[in-house]
This record gives C-alpha cells, structure tokens and sequence, in this order.
C-alpha cells in the first residue's frame, strides 16, 4: 500500500501511463518512432525525486517538470502528446485507487478467512448472549463472531460491485471535450475512442466514463471512501465486542510470545489491537466527512479545490484501512478464548436465561402454568436481588427448592447442562457464513494463507 | 415518501408484516384459525394512533400497546407468535427503508429523462467552459448538462447495485439465534428457515442475512445513506454550476408565470431552488456522519443507542433526498436558457480559447511558428489587460492589425464562426449520454412522464 | 424548548422584534404613532396559523404573509418599515438561537448539581479503576462520577463564554450596508446606531455584529452547534461508562416503581436512557458536520443554501441536547448503585491491584526486593491464569502461602482492608470538583432543584 | 509548526517536560542530585531517532525506550519517577497543542492585518453587492472584505478564550488517583498539588483539570480542532468569494512576477490559492469528524480507542490551519484589484439597483408615485429582458426617454455618479472594522509585519 501511494510508486504508474498512450497513438498512426518508445521503457525505472524536485524550482510545474524529467533521461519528446496535466493525473490517480481497492479486497478475503475459521473453531462454545450490554439469551462464540462476518460479507460485496464498474476518466482533454486528441488525430472521432480504449485496457480498467470535465466526478471518491469505511465497521463492531469481553476476562486478542501487560501488572492483558481497529474506523468516518465535502461541489468543468483535500483524503483512507486490516488479521490469527472462564459466566446466567424451558418442564411435570410462572418470575428477581448484593445468586437452588414447581436440583442441572436446547440454529448459522465466506473469499488467490505483518 | 415514514403507514407495514407470519405459521402447521387471520385482515386500516397512544401510556412498551390494539381490533390474539420486538421493528424498518429507496430509484430515473431532454436541447450551443471559474476552453451547454448526467448515472448504478441485493434481518429472536420460532416449529430448522422466505417474499425482499444479533448490522444503514448522499452529489454539482450560471445572468432556473424577484427588484431571478438542492445535499452529509457514528458500533448481540438516532437520519434522510429530487425536476422543467447571453459570452471569450486554432491558421498561411507564438501571446496578454481596465478586449481586432500573423479581420471572424472546430467531441458526448441515461431509465415506468410536485 | 422551536412561538417572537423596532422608530422620530404600536401589542398574542398560511398561498412570501397577518389584526401598517425580510428572519433565529442557549445552560447546571451530588455520595465507595476495560487500579466511584463531570465543567464554561458574547446581526438591510434605515433616518449614522442599539437590548442581547452582509456568518451557527455537541460528549462519556458498569451488574442507571426488564426476564435492567443519551451524542455529530457545511461557505453577501440546513439543524440540535439533557437528568436522579456488587468486584482484583504495596510490606518485614518481586510476579501471572480456567484467582491465599514473602494471610487482609491506601488523592478530587461545580452552578436559579420530566 | 508536532520536536518537549519534574520533585525533597539535574539538561539537545529506534524494538515499549535513551545519555536514572506513560504522553501532547494555538493566534492575527489593510484600502470602491449571487445593492469592496474579517473576528475572539483557560491533566497516574506521585512524596496532597503547580507553570499552562482518568476528555481535543475549523471557514468565505469574483474577472488572487496562467492561455489567471484555502477548511471539517468520534467515548478511565485518531487529527488539523493561514496570508498580500472592470459591473448593474432613488428623485420632480413605480418597472423588467437576449441593457437611456418620469438622462447620470447614496454605512462599517482587528490583533507581536512562506 505505501509503494502504492509513495511518490516513487505514483511516477512509476504515470510512466506506465505515457508509455501506453504513446503505444497507442503510434499504433493509430501517430508518428512516433519504436525506437523513442524503447527509449522511455528502459529508464523508466530511473525515478531520481531530487532532480524532478530541482526542476519543479525552474518551471514552477510539476507535471511539467515530471515530463521533462522522463524526456530527458529517455533522450526523446514523444510523451504528453495531446495531453493536458489532468489527463495524466486523473488517470494516474484513479489508478492508484483501482490497485489499492484491489488489494483491500484481497486482505478482506484473508479476513473473511479469518472470521470462518475462528466461527468454525468455536462453533458449539455455549456463550451468553447480551443485548443493551446485559445477558440477554444464550448463543455460542462462533455465532457471535459469524454475525460480524456477516456484516463483513456485505461490505465485501459491495467493494466487488464497485471494482466491477470502477470508471477511469479517460483522455478527455482541459475541460473533457477530447478537443486535443482529436485535433492530434485528424478530427477522427473513431480513432480518439480506440486510443482511450487501448490506454484502459492497459491500465486494467473496464470502463471509462462518458461526458466529464477537467475531473471525473467527486462523488466517486465519496462512494470508494465509503465502501472502505463499511468494511471498517465490520471490523470495528467485531473489535468493540471483544474489548467488551476481554474486559470480562472471557478472552484476550492475543498476547505475543514473552508479551506481558505492563512492569507493574504483569497479568494485564489490554486489548490494544481492537481500540486501535476501532480507531481507523473513526479516522476513515473523517475521511468520509472530507470526500462529502467534495462531492457534489463541482464548479463549471471543475477547480482545483478538490485537490489538497484528495491529496489527504485519499491515501491516508487506504493507509487507514491498511492498517485496520493488518491489525484485524493479526488479532485473528492470535485471539485466545478462554473457555473455562466462558462458561462460569454462563453458569452464572444460564439459569437465568432459561426461565422459559423451565417453566416448560415445570407445566409438564404437572405444575399450573400461572403458578410456575409466579414461582420463577420471584425466585429470578430474588436471585437478581442477591447477586446485587454482592451474594451468590443460587437460582438453581432456589428453584429448585419450591414445591410449586416439582423439579428437584438433579433435574434443572441436567436441564441446564442440554445446551443444545439453548442456542437454536446459532450452530447452523455458523456453518452457513463458513461456507458462504469461503466461497466468496475463494477468488481472491492465496488470501486463505496470508500471514499478516508483525505488529509494534 | 411521507406516507411511508408516517406512524400511519408504518403500523400499516407492521400490520403487513404480522398477518404475513400468521399465514406462514399457519401453513407450516401452527394452529392458527384461517378465520382469525381474516378478523385481523378485516381490521387492519382502523389506524387509531390516539388509541394505541394511550394503551401506551399504560403498557409502558410499544409494540406491546400495538400488539394490543391490533388484537383488540380483531377479537383475536394470534399475532406476534414467537416473535420479539426487533422480529417486528427491524423487519418493518428494512420494509419501509426497501419502498423508500424504490421510489428514489424511480425518481432518480425521472431526473435522467430530464437531463437528458435537456442535454438533447442544447447539445450544440456553444458554452465557455469554464475551469478554476476562468473561461478555458469551449465546449456545449448540452455537453455541460450531460456531464452532471453522467455524475448522476454512477450514482444510479449504485442504487440499483445496493436494491437488487438489500438484505433483511429476518424472523432471528432476541439475540438471533432463532431459538423462539425453532421452539414453536417443534425444532424443526427446515420449517424455521421456510417460514422465514415465505414472509420475505410476501414482504419483497430478495434476501435475508444469516448470522446476526438482535438487529442487522448498521453498516448497512449507513450503505443506504451514503448511496442517498451520492445521488445528491450529482444534483448538487448540477445545482452549483447553475448557480454561478445565473450570476452571470446566462440562464435562469426558472419562473413560474407572473412570478417576480422581488418587490424591489422584479427583474432579479434568484436561483433558489438551485441553494436548495445544496441545502439538501448539505443535509445528507450530516446524515451519512450521523449513521457512520453507528456503523462498526455494535455492543454484543446489539444495544439500542442506534434507536433515537435511526429515528431522526432514516426518515429525514429520506425526506431530504425526496425534497431534493422533488426540486431538481421542477428545475429540469422549467429551466430557461439565455442562447444570446450565451452566445455575448463566447464572443468574448472565444478568441482568448480559439488562439491554438488561429496559430494553426497563420502557420497555414505562411507565418512563422515561433513568430506568430509571439503575435498572439503578447495581444492575448494586452487584451485581458484591457479588459482589466475596463476596457474591451477586442483581440480580434488586435490580431487582424498584425501583421506578422497575415489574417485579416474576415477570415479571423470566419474561423471563429466555425464553432464546431472548438467544441470537440462534446455533441457526441451528449448523444452518448443521452443512449445510456434513457436505456437505463427506462425499467423504471412512468418516471419518463413524471410531474414532479409544485414547489412553493 | 418545543415553544421556543415552535412556528407559534416563532411568530410570537417575530412580533415581539416588529413592535421593538417601532418603539425605537418612534422615539427616533419616525412617524409612527402610539396608539398603532399598541394596537399591535394587543393582537400580538392572536397567533391564527391558518390564516397566516392561506394568505402565503396568495402572496407566495412568507414574511410579507406575515406581515399582512399581523397588521390586519392590529388594524395598521407600521411594521416592518426599513427593514428586509432577513432583518427580520437573521434576528428572530438568533434570538431562538440565544433563549435555547440560555435553557441549555440552565439544564446543564441541572446536570452538574446531579453530578456533584452523585459524586458526593460515592465519595469514598472503593471500585476498581479500568484502562483499556480491564482492571488497573483502584479509585473511588464518586471519583469516576466527578471524572464525567469534570468534563462537563469544560464544556460548560465554554458555553457561557459563547453566552457572553453571541453577537446579533442587527438591522442591517439587504447587503448588510443598512442602506434602508438610513434612508429612512434621514442619512443619520447615529440614529441608525441608536436604533439598532434599542433593539438589541429589547431582545437581550449583549452585542452586535458590525460588518455583514444579507446574513450573519454561518461559522456561528458551527460555533453554537458544537458547543452543544461538547456537552453532550461529557454526558455520553458518563452515559458509556454506566452500560459497561450496568453490563457487570454493579449498577443500575434506576427502574421506575414496578418496572420490569422484559416480561420474559423480569429482572433484567437495561441502561436504556443511557444508551439513549449515547444516541443523542451521536445525532449532535450529524449536526456538526451539516453546519461544517455551512461555514466557510458563504457566497458574496450569502445566498440561502443555507437556508434549508439551518431549518434542520438548528432546532433539531437543540430538540436532541434537550432529550439528552431530560435523560441523564432522570438517570442523575434514579441510578441505583450496588455497593455489595463493586465490593465482589474489588475483593476478586484488589489483591491483583495491590501488588505494589504487598511489594513494599513485604520488603518492609525483611525479604529481599528482588526476591518479593519475583514471588508477586510468579502468583499475579498464575493467579490470572486460574481465573482464565474457570477457577478462583485466590491471589492472597498464594501469597500468603508463599515464605519467600514472609505475611501472612491476617496481614495481607488487613493491608487490603486499608483502602484509603490505594485510592490516592480520589477523594480530595471529589471534593473539589464538588465545590467547583456548586459554585459554577450557583448562578443558574432553580437548576439545583429541577426535576426533570419524566421518561416514557 | 512542523517543528512542533516532528518526532525530534516532540522528544525535546518531552525532556523539558522530565527535566520539569525532577526540579520539582527534589525542590519538594525528593532525594534527586543537582547535578544529576545538570547531566540530563547537558545532553537533552542529543536527539537520535535510530538510537531510540532500536532499543525499541528490544522493550517493545516507546516511553521505555525513550526513558533509557535519556538516562543512557544522561549516565542518570532519575526521570520519569512516580509517572506512568500518560503522565509523560498527555501532558506533552497538550503542549504541543498549546504552542500549536499559539502559534495560530498569531498568524490569525497576521490574518486581521491583512483583512484590515485590504478593506481600508478599498473603504470606498463601489461594488455590485449580490445576493444568491445575483446583483441585490451596491456596498463598497472594502466593506465586503471587512465582513469577512468580521468572521474570522468571532473566530479569533473564540481562540483567545480556549487559550485563556486551555487546561492540562497534570501528573495524575494511571487512572488519575495521583496514587504514585502521593507515595512518592510521602502521602502529602499539598506537595503534589506543588509539585503539579511547579510543572504546569514551568509548560506555560495556566490550568490544570481536576477529577480525570488516564487521559484528559477528548471533547477538549474537540473543541480545539472545532476552533481552528471556524477560523478556517472565515477565510473560506473570503476565499469562495475571491474565486467567484476571478471568474467575473473582477481581480486576482495575485501572480507572482513572472508566472503566467498555463503556457496555452497565459492570460488565464486562476485563483488557486483561494481553491486550496476551501480546500483546507474541508480538511478541518474531516478532522472535526474524527475528534467528534473521539468525544463521548471514553470508557472508564480511559482506553486508548483514541490513540490513533489523535496521531492523525491533531498534527494534521494543525498543518491544514496553517497551510491555511499561510496560503491567505499570500493572497491578501497579492491580490490585485481590477477597479475598471468593477466599475465596468456597476455601470450595467447600478441603474438596476438604484431604481428606488431614482423613483424618489422622479416623485420630487413631480411625477406621482404609482405611476413613476409603474414606469420603472416595465423599464427594468424590459432591460433584463434585453440583456438576456444579448443586448444592452441601456435602462438609464429608456428611464431618460420616458415623459413620466420627467427625469432626463443628465440628472439620472448624476444621480447615478451620487455613488455614497447607495452603499449607505459600508465605509464606516470598513473603519470600525479596521479600528476592532488592530485593536484585538495588536497583543500579538509581531503578527503586523509577519512575511508569509512563499507558495509553490
């Protein structure tokens, strides 16, 4: 992502970008020598900043001074025919941000992974479920975490249909009328499409834009911010939920070999790595806020207020996501569950939640509906009562201590202990997103095993 | 729209929503009486918000007080059988949030037809382009008008992307594991999920989520807004360009008959509508922060500090983009264009941009490149002086007096009038645009013939 | 706050700047006679929305609607002389604008006596201190209450510092040059001055702008709106706190009498308002990024782009400070806390959070520095790990077990029984927050008694 | 500001702020050599990133790794007594901040100087004022710039008083109990609170906040980013409007000597200095997001969620503002006003907008009153006509040639030349304005005469 967007990398993508122009128009009759093209491709690696940085002092320029940078050293003046700066910057750009979609796709796809095989791993693990924060209704973890790929998945399709149809602005010309192209080749409006066409091709896009400006829409850049931002709350509604439970002591995103909390707490196990998901989450909810002040503000054929903004917005978005995504794989490489302490905590709860079977087996043992009911309903707010007292709640005992509802102790912990009856379809639902994720993430080639970068 | 957002019309969809469970339960085996769905269906337009209100105020909880009045209504009590609150409430919102983007669709196709009625009728009228706000280079008011088009096609795609795909909660249980329909489906995970399709394809969906908690991921709120925003933009890069487009007194957004700018100043015509296409889309920006607040925010199984501002940024993100399109369309209608004001501005303009054109010429007719180079600069640079100075520029004039260019005032004149040599691709441009916008237009009916609302 | 937002109380407001401006004519030697002023004053409370309605139906202007309106009823035509309809529309908002800042403050000095109180009663209750979520050191609930309201004290002294200052635009005419006062004054800066300066005192406020044009600056609609925004932020940090302490079971944020959690889990205590106030938080956030919109926007002497924003944002964000101030007034006022629960709590981490006082005891009764170090270390780390496994932690009866260290169990009991050891300056903290806030608070009448209305 | 915020600037901060502490830690009796003292002071210039660098890729701690390169340095181990990290981080990060606002007062107030200078220097140029962009009334150009600088006023004033009272968190410990720092100095609150006191005013703060956690409330982070947002959008305002008068060709932002506009139009002057100054503002708007996403989210005493938000929102809210302030400062010194081409507006826009005076100056002469209004107005609406069909407007001459008006063209003209009857109070507006800048401004030193960077 950094040789992406480093200044090294953006040169080497206009060059690549000079060369096929100057391809194509020699190939629709342009009279340019092979020879001037081989010129510009063996330097093109040559990529010296300081000297297009003296340049840029004389001209004023950058485009300017980039061009004659290339020129110079290649010994030629064939590039930048027809050309105004937009029709290399807009394209070059939009390259950058096609590559870098790309990649953030097929660091999703690892993340989808990810999140399969940890929903898989604890796919039956008994977990309380809570909704406002409170214990709620038993679930398992592998559903919990299966909920946020599902939030991913959506994301992920949506970038897929973004980077289906992604539209390059294309040779347009100072305000997008192809005027200079089409004066170069002899006002052969045929030939000024199949130049644009050649240029896509090798740029790898599929689609160019029809009637724009000096720049192809803002809005677009708002729709790619966006659809990184909604791959971030995924990862950020995942992070948020294991901070709430590593607070618990339910389970620690992963310590590194040797790691310890802190000198003075040794046994601190902070949850760094999801705060700090959570927060290029915010940092892309800015980036969002930057882009929707851009779009829809176009003056005319277009201004250049746009540009410092973009200058920001753009890269620092991709670096954002970047970094959320490597953080997020390594907390899903390294997450360590700690299943005895889950379980005292649905220990505590279960009896709680499972008011609703009692009352069940209670009617069947032959207690009155009504009866039971009222039985439960003072035995939970009594055991409710206790534990706010700093006692031990002991619904069971409680329960099972009342004549009204004939089930002795033995019988509610057997009840208590079939957890099947307590998840519904969360295990089933686990194996649906696995399958689903995995099948999605498949295009993506070597995603599956993608060990990320080791994290500060 | 505001049927839709209404108490009135969502306890219509709730009521939809209810008796849709009640014939799929029924089918599935639960004992329903095909009566009792009658009764319901009987009653289900008596809407008494006063009524339910005060059942309200005694329940404390407001689906119990609708689940209540419906019942009451009926005489029976058959509804809400294995459901909880968000079973209802997430379902009906998704319901109302489908229809809402429907009718944006359908709108959005009626604002194409419009831009490209209007892009067809000026596909030929000369037009300063403009760029920083600085005439540039020429191009057509068609080609200007299709450019905002095509800002609006990416937008609509999108749309339509995000419809074809939009995925509800489903019937999940309090914290999604659909333990209550499994329980009342005597545990059987067929019935469970064939229960499901049947009320999502009675309610219109074309998909369900599969692993989720007590609500749907509110990143997908925010791909709603956001796809909400993106359509603005392009209204509002529109509505900007109009803006600067009446200052200059070239058109005017506008008058409805007999209509004045004001008491004092009749003559004065105020591109309101224009600001207020800004305004909305101004408005929608604060949305798209307000749901990216909740995007990646998720506590567990879900809590419910998205409620009260779901609330506020679903329906009046909604309203805004309605109020939005609702203008935009009066506009497209109305909108009246000044060719001579037009035609007063290239005059002035156009020898500035056509000086490319005119060395060509003098190069033709026997001048040097380097010579003529120099001709035309130094009069390009003393006739923007003396339009400084307040004084006009008269370039053509300038340039015919020189003698070292040896073209004559005449043939000055004629190259000038030659305006197709100065517009480029534009035309062909607009007709493109024109093709796509109504092809795609065209699967929503009616839109095509729509009379949008009169504005006040 | 809904009267002040209110279009009858808009309206009353209009009338009340209308019979101002008279009265300050008149004095200033404008022929208005008294009898008319109070021909107006006497209608000026018969506000018939209706007929002002059907009267904008004909004119197709609001103000002039308005004005027909109320010198219809009043039987005259004085009103309005001089003056444009922003200088009535600029002013009146304003004057919305400043009474909800007044009742703001009033609601938010409401808010800090409710903290102090809440902190002065959890003065010296021991709770284990988080970072991170997870247990770091000891400190005292009030502590963590005057925390939250320490924060508030920033936002709100800012808020007064806004109220000290908050500069009316004043009658400045239709490009700001006050062009019309002065024609009807006669040329007369100083009557103009004057007039302006009745006015202004009329309405309360303390200054006026001096250069505008037709509006006052949006940036100070951005400065108002964030001002609320940093309230709201001190309310929803408090408010995120409460859900994760409610989520442990330490505290409720209060039940009303014979409310229940849900009719399937009676005693399941959702921190509903608090969630709620987290909500209003983030529909502020939305409201500042529309503003952000608004400022630095401005077109010449301003356009009314901004018109439809502000008719959103400006009393929505007010209607939203308000709900979140009602709300945590209720939470201030009912929150139950559960001594006996924190105290589970800090027996389970206190000996963890102790280890360096244990260090230093033990150091104190002669074992070697390094040493001690050493044992602490080797029990915290297995101490922790048994709780991962479901076990206890039993950290003390380890320690006490261990030579090396040389305390017994007694010792080590009675060390963590002398909690003031380990909660620092916490208390003196609350203490003076307390005093600060009080006095702060003090010049807000009534605020320190101000029951709030009740939730639904 | 790039020393400031650089890893060099900010690790010389941190010494000073350590050195700080140890004068204050053995003035309070803390056994700390004076010379021990002298030794970190000597070294503390000795800044070596790569050395910090690598030791701390061996503790895997940055304030660990920086400690020991200090006291390695140093040959000393006595910084950093009784703190733990965020004692060190968030107090030098404030004052960072701190210095960073600073530093913004005073090139705002370079800002004030400028605005001052340029309306005073155009107090009395007449100019078409508009409104929704249209021409409304004349006011004088110096009056439009002073409304401008009437913005930044607000903003200006705004920051004067968060610096007045901008407090720091103090030596507080790891959840603000100021726990270690009480142990240190042997349990006395009274040398803690001399000891912070000590520091604080060592740093320049005038405040230090009370009851806080780990960290300091981000809303205060808030409210500084939301400060220089609403500097920023004055300048954006001033900047709309410059860009919008370039393209009316009104005046320019200033070429340097020697820059033309682009090699093919080198009369094309475009104002893309005031394009990156809106530029700006958006940037600030972004960051204003991120920092709204930060405020209210504190869990407990403090997480680190915010972390990395802040390591991009605070430095870079703070070079946008001043790449802001830099940019506007050029362009105030190098904007050119074209008074021709301004006088050239008003003749075609003045007879329009005097057309009240003039009914006035015809009811003198004796026309009546309904008739002179009835005659005006079919002139003006005729003239408007006239020009949109790409004539000349010639009203004086139609007003001239009609009988009931009675005015001949020589008195229209010389009322029309009586140009201070129309722009009413502006120059006085222009010199209270300048008189309030200088006043305000005139604390900062220096700001007067301040040169700004040179653009690229």
């Amino acid at each position: 992502m950094k040789a992406l967007w480093s200044p090294t990398g953006r040169i080497g993508l206009e060059r690549d970008f000079w060369i096929a122009v100057m391809k194509g128009q020699r190939e629709l009759g342009i009279a340019i020598p092979a020879a001037a093209i081989r010129d510009y491709e063996r330097v093109k690696s040559q990529i010296d900043l300081g000297s297009i940085d003296a340049r840029e002092r004389v001209t004023l320029h950058d485009v300017k001074a980039r061009i004659e940078e290339f020129s110079g050293l290649a010994g030629r003046e064939f590039i930048h025919l027809g050309l105004t700066s937009r029709d290399l910057t807009e394209n070059v750009e939009q390259l950058q941000i096609l590559r870098a979609l790309r990649l953030v796709q097929w660091k999703a796809a690892a993340a989808l992974h990810g999140l399969a095989a940890q929903a898989a791993a604890h796919r039956n693990l008994l977990l309380t479920g809570r909704t406002h924060n409170v214990p709620a209704q038993p679930t398992t973890l592998g559903k919990r975490i299966a909920m946020f790929g599902e939030e991913l998945l959506s994301a992920y399709t949506r970038l897929g249909e973004l980077l289906d149809r992604y539209p390059v602005r294309g040779l347009k010309g100072a305000v997008g009328t192809q005027l200079d192209q089409l004066t170069l080749l002899g006002g052969d409006f045929k030939k000024t499409a199949q130049l644009e066409q050649r240029v896509l091709k090798h740029l790898g896009f599929k689609a160019a834009l029809g009637a724009v400006g000096q720049v192809y829409p803002r809005s677009l850049d708002f729709e790619v911010v966006t659809a990184l931002h909604q791959i971030a709350a995924a990862a950020a509604s995942f992070a948020t939920t294991l901070r709430l439970m590593a607070g618990q002591g339910l389970l620690t995103e992963g310590f590194q070999k040797g790691q310890v909390g802190s000198s003075a707490m040794p046994h601190k196990m902070n949850a760094r790595n999801c705060e700090r998901i959570c927060g290029f989450a915010t940092i892309l909810s800015g980036y969002v806020t930057m882009c929707s002040g851009l779009a829809g503000h176009q003056w005319n054929e277009g201004d250049v207020s746009c540009s410092v903004v973009r200058r920001v917005a753009l890269p620092d978005s991709f670096y954002a996501i970047d970094g959320l995504l490597e953080t997020w794989l390594n907390v899903l490489g390294q997450m360590t569950v700690f299943p005895a302490a889950i379980a005292a905590e649905s220990e505590r709860n279960l009896p709680f939640l499972a008011t609703t079977t009692i009352l069940m087996e209670a009617v069947k043992a032959g207690a009155g509906r009504e009866t039971a009911h009222e039985a439960i309903k003072e035995h939970a707010l009594a055991a409710a009562q206790a534990l706010r007292e700093g006692g031990e709640a002991a619904l069971v005992e409680r329960l099972a201590g009342d004549a009204r509802l004939g089930l002795g102790e033995a019988v509610l912990r057997r009840i208590l202990s079939e957890t099947h009856r307590f998840v519904g379809a969360a295990p089933a639902q686990v194996d649906h997103f696995v399958t689903t994720a995995r099948t999605l993430a498949k295009a993506q080639k070597g995603a599956a095993r993608y060990q990320p970068m080791k994290l500060l």
